[in-house]
């Protein structure tokens, strides 16, 4: 997987609500910064697939490739607090 | 809340699998340390009432009240990584 590939999809894509460094900017929004990377490939999969429900999440991970969550998932779990 | 008696449910319920420090285990459970509070809190009540699908989860979440899941979060959104 490519991080800086990640680095720039998660900023133009997640960063508004989970926040520039991965702390995210509201009580409800988890944060990311250094995840672990199987669990993020997982959870975004699932909002993919709908077996993750969550209306917000859902519409984000749909036109998401498997590469594009690869590497925004390698990003964000070397993303260090 | 109070951080102190969601350590020691923590130290009893989770840190098996998500560790004593809130850094887990294993590539496929989150790490819980300095998570949002009410993130935790909403997580914790959908895989108690099944919203949220897990096998491992639901089962753990089943017999936590709203106390013990307060606790518990409070205790983890102050464990600093």
């Amino acid at each position: 997987a490519d991080p800086a590939v990640g680095q720039k999809l998660y900023e133009t894509t997640c960063a508004a609500c989970h926040g520039a460094t991965g702390v995210s900017i509201a009580p409800i929004y988890p944060n990311l910064v250094d995840q672990k990377e199987q669990y993020l490939v997982q959870q975004l999969k699932a909002f993919r697939d709908g077996s993750r429900q969550n209306p917000i999440m859902q519409p984000m991970a749909k036109n998401l490739s498997d590469t594009d969550i690869a590497n925004i998932a390698a990003y964000l779990s070397n993303l260090k607090p």
